[in-house]
């Protein structure tokens, strides 16, 4: 379908705005009065506007940035009270929203996090004078303090104080310097548990929103874990007592001789670390003891542990759902806001281009002017030329929209010669076989199997110092030609953009460079040798459930991935505890006196004419340094014989160390407890999805499809004279200059973007979310209707005072 | 509402049937021809009732008996392919369907398990000699053989041939036969892995059938499951590999030296038995090796075995919801067929009273007469005098209820004298008021840190040796007369009618015994003594949450216990065979070659003048009985140090013996997996059903009230005094008597049962079971319509062939 009205109407609109942006009002009055009352009293009449022309497009550009910081507000859901309220808060809010300043925020966290490692206990290689890393840790400080003295700016005094996260981080930024400080003049470092704190830095940071996110999560299902936790802590004092009763008058029975060992041995049973071992004394005095740890086991392993999980994942499952719930009436809102600063006087039905453009110039500066004008066509459903609240209501989901023209050639080789284009027509009808690629498979099925027969007649010993293998030349050659052809065939751009394909190639290039090593005798990159095996992932291609879930993993990855880095922040506090608490104290041979000595031994004897070294290895896993914390730290989470750590670490201090291990172990159950109940949700979401839309075709993300003619182009080339917006107007007429080219009128454009988790979610909860809209209107309307009885026509539209807004989106 | 149509026409009814049950047809014809062409052919004209008025009486009770079976049918869930076709069929299907029958096949199944029991390698206090028990053995088969001539009579050879799982036990039985023979001629025993295959005898038997479900339930979910499982070993094989290669140079790693040991040591790593030591000695070499083990351990624990949990989880859902609408259909088919048989041609539009007491007489022969007839006035909302067939539908539904007169008295003692009627009104206000409530509340609780406290000042010793302590008289002094306040407040059925209360009844009495145990010094007693802290589990009525999960835990308790006796077949499976292959080989110190030898040392040695014995005591954990096995077998399943019983018994026997515990492994796995799913869809479903009906009030299971009027008694009276049931009449009299007594014209009847998941499902899946029904009925008309394009008005009621019966409902 093509446009055929006067493009001007699009262009061109000199207008007032209905609404002034805050900070122009203040720029005007600099009363700082109240917004809306200040706005009806200066807002110019529709005739003044070729008097006042600089002053007019003054206005409007003002009006773009702040319609362009509401729409970034609701994406990043930033609540709306944070909203800079005056032009000296604008100027603070854009220094510290850019990338630089979020990079200078992240690597100031991450120096501070990283300090860790060269504080003593350091580790050896990294070890730091003190004053050197104190001076480093006050400088980090000080950039901090800058970092919140720019945010106080932006968000005045009154909101700072109310803005809870900052709050904190003063708090701690502020204890902090002062033992920076004393640690500068004492020269000496003392007990810093709150080194721990450090990591709220990072949280803080632009970058870790999805951690933020992650934690308010975790904090958010804990309430009713807690509960469940309670009813298992129950069982286990009552166990306990039976326990004690019960087997305490065996003497050779250790793990219940007192209330204390009872509990903390039903505590390690619970994670079962210690099983077969703690029944064994009783269980060989009474065959039948065993019932006690059967019924115990059933009851807190089989049974309420798995009640924590559906707890979790129930809550979970709630929370997903309320929180894309918030975020979509949040985006909604914001939307509202700036729509109602981009309408004129004049045409207070819609958003013209030219105004478009100017909220598209400051939202997402770098988006080229083809591609605004597409992404305006693309909302304007209705093909009037304004784009009206409704259409503006979808401007999430399509200004991410990557637009490319439609190609009319179908490979890349239609323009080649005749004999070459045989050649690789060809070529790509054999990479598009059915035929071939079931011999790939088989090839590397075939080579799979090698690699295994080919090990496992391997006994030990050096592998590398002898020639490269034959057979490993052989199915290199296979795999290179294989990529040559695919890559000729298909051309390279279509070749790489296939995630198989990519992979495939990754492969093949580290086999290569395997070679190489093999070859000229580099020996520390011969690890890379050993990743052949990996070709082998290629043969879940064959199936569809696999294709799924390879599908589902590479799209959980990101979330995964943070949630991961939830677990490592953990982590960090822990091991500054750990290592405040426990650095040093395991060594070789040093809990003799507890139960677990043998796993701490470490032996040097002499048998025969051969010296013989018996090692426990369990002194390894110690705190005497950041790493080694992580180690061991990663070791209990995966809690098989963790109760070894805990009492040798018991047994060198007090027992009052178990509660750090106990707590450990808690408090890492509930990430985990979480990041399985993730992983559910979102595979029984996506499968829920996938079972929903069998009938429609292969996924390949959101594609839309819009046409533009000549004459719309000259049109907006014009509309940028006007502003001499030179970049621009070359770009555009790059365009009409292709199209002479090829003699069309029109050039078709495919916008791309893969789908993510919204958009399965709106498509999932379809008829609930127009419940929704609906609710959230009427109780606007009410709350505008209760403040402004007068104006209650266009009241949905009205943007709230800014205390009712905090309280509209929580 | 009273009803006041002359009640004659309920009750009177002498039309013949529409449709005449099969039986009877075989009788009159006796030629064994389609049972449709038979019944139109034969069937009597309206006129000739008073001449055969026996024959008629004849024909009716064939029809409820064939209606009754067709609802057991729908019921049970059999399949009508399995409907008995002619009369001796009938007779054998009678013989086959009742307790005395299912008895007898669950204690033959029952004697062929506990066999295991007394044939070696035995329990020692069990043994039994060859002969005896190959005699037993040989006698229970008999009684199989006997049982399954039964069910042949009952289905006839061509269904009994088309039954899979009655085929199946058949070859079974027919192996087993040979072998007990063999065994009774050679006097011994021979390797007999066979003997695991008698779980087969149980899992058919008719009270197993939610066992069967399971066992269903589990096969349906495998496809998936294999397929992850498939992926987790791939990426096992590519890490053994991996590892090989880069630790086997480390002589002084023994867990990668080989491939094998390599694939064995990952295998062991995924169920983190094994897991610091696994890592230490290439750890110790090098910190970077930890990146191998945390690589692999993210991935395939954290990562595909949740995969495999939320795999399994989505199966589950997916066919709890088919496993429902199947069942629904079915059950609404079976009414169908039965409504087909109990209509008259006289008035087709409904069955009469008179018809539907005939048909409860044989589905539910220990229902009274009353509640007979209250089921039928629940059934019949339409106020005419006949059921329709779309009230009939709700037939399951009303047909549990338990009926009872609605009491006019609040209270037991509201008959009472005025002063014992205030002394006991004043005990109810007292027993139901807060605080009372809380006072009981704040006593358990400090009975419970009172307990607490008493234990952790206990330092080890014989604790029953000295008197009653005085706090234990005066903690149940209390609870005694709270019961007794309670009993007497409330009444005793009130009382004992909540499940709290009886819980606080019985760990009341508990303790009284516990008294006694202690006051006459009954030592095999003093266990009792120790349940005391069971009473602190009253603390949990106090908060909604434990209240919601203690009734959820109630709830899935049957589904719990069926779930474990499956476990428990599959344990039954893996015990025969590791008796058979490993009895007898572990034993103190005998695996001093393997790496765990340790675990099995028993020394006995002398340090200054004491003896002191070392015990690793893994030697308990055999296969030298069955009960040692379970033991075993429950350890391997919790899976901690489950390696070192591995090992220890491949040391012993070959490495070959490792496929059994792996397999093991696999299948507690999968079973595991269903369980947690079971649970979490159950928890979930629970949660969904409690959030969508959030507005109603109390969940107190199902209610139903119906009033009588008096004539409508007398009317029934004079139907059964035609039928001379005299225990009815007498019955029925009593109501009338009742009546007269209070002067009342009518009494009104309250119907309660529990809510049982299927109600859930019911209101969960309302909007969608309208659906299935609508799809079921036009695929059934569009079926029949293809059969008999005639017949289409009544179409949807018509029994279909048995062949196509079988197809619609799978």
């Amino acid at each position: 379908m093509r446009w055929r009205e006067p493009p001007a109407i699009y262009f061109e609109d000199s207008g007032n705005p209905v609404e002034r942006s805050s900070y122009l009002i203040e720029l005007h009055t600099n009363d700082g009065g109240s917004y809306d009352v200040v706005n009806d009293a200066s807002s110019p009449a529709a005739g003044d506007c070729c008097a006042q022309q600089s002053s007019a497009r003054h206005n409007w550009e003002m009006n773009y940035q702040e319609a362009a910081i509401y729409l970034q507000e609701g994406e990043n859901n930033d609540k709306f009270f944070t909203h800079p309220k005056n032009a000296k808060a604008l100027a603070a809010y854009l220094f510290a929203h850019n990338h630089l300043f979020y990079l200078m925020e992240l690597s100031t966290a991450l120096l501070l996090l990283l300090l860790s490692l060269c504080e003593a206990p350091a580790v050896p290689m990294l070890r730091l004078g003190i004053f050197v890393h104190a001076t480093l840790e006050l400088f980090a400080l000080i950039v901090v303090v800058f970092e919140l003295s720019m945010k106080m700016r932006w968000l005045g005094f009154q909101t700072f104080i109310r803005h809870k996260r900052t709050m904190v981080k003063t708090c701690v930024l502020f204890v902090q310097f002062i033992e920076a400080i004393v640690v500068l003049v004492r020269q000496t470092s003392h007990v810093r548990i709150t080194r721990a704190l450090r990591c709220i830095f990072l949280v803080d940071c632009r970058y870790c929103g999805a951690v933020r996110r992650n934690l308010r999560q975790i904090f958010q299902s804990l309430p009713p874990f807690i509960d469940i936790l309670l009813l298992l802590l129950f069982f286990m004092v009552i166990f306990a007592i039976l326990g004690f009763y019960l087997f305490s008058p065996n003497h050779s029975d250790p793990y219940f001789n007192t209330l204390e060992n009872s509990l903390v041995n039903l505590f390690v049973l619970l994670t079962t670390s210690n099983f077969p071992d703690v029944m064994m004394p009783s269980y060989a005095r009474n065959p039948w003891s065993c019932v006690f740890f059967i019924v115990y086991l059933s009851i807190e392993l089989y049974f309420i542990m798995n009640l924590l999980l559906a707890v979790v994942f129930d809550t979970f499952n709630d929370i997903e759902k309320r929180k894309f719930k918030s975020l979509l009436l949040h985006k909604r809102t914001a939307i509202q806001h700036a729509y109602r600063l981009l309408i004129t006087k004049q045409r207070p039905s819609g958003i013209s281009f030219k105004h478009f453009e100017g909220l598209l110039r400051f939202y997402k500066p770098r988006m080229c002017a083809r591609e605004r004008y597409l992404t305006f066509k693309a909302l304007n459903q209705s093909n009037t030329p304004l784009v009206s609240l409704k259409d503006f209501y979808n401007f999430y989901e399509v200004v991410g929209l990557k637009w490319k023209a439609k190609r009319n050639r179908e490979h890349w080789f239609d323009d080649l010669p005749r004999t070459a284009f045989l050649i690789f027509k060809g070529i790509n009808i054999l990479v598009k076989s059915r035929v071939f690629q079931y011999t790939m498979y088989t090839v590397v099925a075939v080579n799979g199997i090698w690699i295994l027969v080919e090990t496992f007649m391997l006994q030990g010993g050096n592998f590398f110092s002898r020639n490269v293998p034959w057979s490993y030349i052989v199915f290199l050659t296979i795999y290179g030609v294989e990529l040559l052809l695919k890559t000729t065939g298909l051309g390279p751009v279509e070749y790489l953009s296939s995630g198989w394909n990519l992979f495939d190639f990754s492969v093949t290039l580290f086999a290569f460079l395997g070679l190489m090593a093999l070859a000229f005798n580099m020996e520390p990159f011969y690890f890379i040798v050993v990743l052949r095996p990996l070709q082998l992932l290629r043969l879940f291609k064959l199936k569809k459930r696999y294709r799924n879930v390879l599908d589902t993993m590479f799209e959980l990855f990101p979330r995964m991935a943070s949630l991961g880095l939830t677990l490592l922040i953990f982590y960090y506090c822990f091991a500054i505890v750990g290592m405040e608490f426990f650095a040093g104290v395991v060594y070789p041979n040093c809990c003799n006196t507890s139960t677990v000595a043998d796993s701490y031994r470490w032996v040097n004897h002499t048998v025969g004419n051969k010296t013989v070294v018996e090692e426990g290895y369990y002194y390894l896993n110690n705190f005497d340094n950041i790493l080694n914390s992580f180690v061991t730290l990663f070791e209990l989470t995966v809690v098989n014989d963790w109760y070894i750590i805990m009492e040798g670490v018991t047994s060198q201090t007090t027992h009052w160390s178990r509660l750090y291990f106990m707590i450990f172990y808690i408090v890492t159950m509930v990430v985990m407890t979480i990041i399985v109940a993730f992983i559910l949700d979102a595979f029984v979401f996506r499968m829920n999805y996938t079972r929903k839309n069998q009938d429609s075709e292969e996924d390949n993300g959101i594609v839309l499809e819009k046409e533009i003619s000549k004459e719309e182009v000259v049109g907006i080339i014009e509309l940028y004279k006007r502003t001499s917006a030179a970049t621009e107007i070359t770009q555009l007429q790059k365009i009409v200059l292709q199209m002479d080219k090829y003699g069309q009128m029109s050039t078709v454009f495919l916008g791309r973007r893969s789908r993510t988790k919204s958009d399965l979610s709106m498509k999932m909860y379809e008829e609930e979310i127009q419940e929704w809209y609906e609710e959230h209107s009427r109780k606007e309307e009410s709350q505008t209707a209760l403040q402004e009885p007068a104006t209650a026509s266009n009241s949905s539209l009205k943007p709230l005072s800014l205390r009712q807004r905090s309280q509209t989106v929580i």
